[in-house]
């Protein structure tokens, strides 16, 4: 799926974050929200502006919400089933868990942080649709073609601390492929995928922040060839065949 | 070591790759070549800016190179037999072990690429002290107080494709931790400590490229408390303890 890459650089990216959006409830029009808090900040979205958007505000607006009993500790737990194909790990509270799109994260990436009480948060259906939801909306509200990012925020092995990654993508090249490209000394390139979507979500990250209400940003600046169809599901989720660690 | 994080999201980042600098060799002055090809560009690095720095001209620049007979094909996997000090899995070709430094990585970080023949770029001895002797000779250079990223690019289980990750840090918080804050209906948020200087590497991949020669970049924009004493080593690599999948 991924094209060989024999395009320059981008020069120059700016990174900001979208402040001033309101609380988002279930079927609430966040391509609307969005639209009118970037405009609110005296800009506005312009064709090949990637925009991340936090998988929280985007299972809210889809309702994908489950009722968790505070009083139950089980009740996190049994929602984390749920949404668990396959269990890899388990250390006390934490599960790492394969969803059924194939993620590998902790506790199936259920969330009970910034959701209210009583509820979880658990992703979307397909976050991949979602994306192109989103993307199919702003281009209405605004007349702009931009690439869309669902993120989410995941562990990894081997490393502390937690990045963005991508969990859906729409209008990007979701793996940009660098083989068939020669490094500058004139040799082919061997295994260098750049999972660009992900670097995208972490760098979108940088002016999010969790504790703050920043759940949008925008990276202006890219290339055109960043832009093309493409999804998370289909060229970054590692089917378990490839995977030495599944 | 990471810190309670309380402190306001940056409002706007900017990212942009050093280019124009020269093949660098041995005990060349990155410091120096990085200032020139920034004033080059018509800039100078200011206090709190980000310089991203890949290990490639690291390694080459403190001569961490081993020579490669290239006609012999087990003379890489000797490379890389030398630099680790575990293989937890391989297939073919490709062995995902640890070095000595704690990173789990593909073939050790051996790298043939952008290298000359019969030779291969090993890991620097210690990135950390890579990026503060940068740092210093930065200071030295431009007055400037910057952060700076070794940079290097690495897979990961479960999904496709490459992301840039530090696998060095100077001047930088390689952890936030936002752990102490409360999220926006004021709960307290759980094991979200941020690999800042991951996203970092993540982010100014983007404005770099395998096949181009910008193997520097510079992310400006970043608030005060992005920047304390830190490295990568004693925050971000995951005592095997601590890891569920070593």
């Amino acid at each position: 799926m991924a094209e060989p890459h024999d395009r320059p650089t981008p020069a120059r990216l700016e990174v900001w974050g979208v402040t001033g959006l309101p609380e988002v409830g279930r079927a609430d029009d966040v391509a609307g929200m969005i639209a009118e808090a970037v405009a609110a900040q005296g800009d506005a979205l312009a064709d090949r502006d990637v925009v991340v958007v936090t998988q929280k505000i985007v299972s809210k607006a889809e309702g994908a919400m489950v009722e968790v009993d505070p009083t139950d500790p089980r009740g996190h737990h049994a929602v984390v089933e749920a949404e668990s194909v396959r269990v890899l790990r388990r250390r006390g509270d934490l599960a790492i868990t394969e969803t059924r799109h194939g993620f590998v994260c902790a506790n199936a990436g259920v969330d009970l942080s910034n959701v209210e009480a009583g509820w979880a948060a658990v992703l979307p259906d397909d976050p991949d649709r979602s994306a192109r939801r989103l993307r199919d909306g702003l281009r209405a509200r605004t007349g702009a073609e931009v690439g869309v990012v669902v993120s989410d925020t995941f562990g990894r092995p081997w490393r502390r601390g937690l990045t963005d990654v991508a969990i859906g993508s729409a209008g990007l090249a979701a793996l940009v492929d660098l083989r068939g490209s020669t490094d500058s000394l004139g040799r082919e390139l061997h295994a260098t995928e750049v999972a660009l979507v992900d670097e995208l979500a972490g760098a979108a990250e940088l002016v999010m922040g969790k504790a703050d209400r920043v759940p949008v940003a925008v990276v202006r600046g890219g290339p055109d060839w960043w832009f093309r169809r493409g999804g998370v599901r289909k060229e970054l989720v590692r089917p378990p065949g490839e995977d030495l660690f599944r």
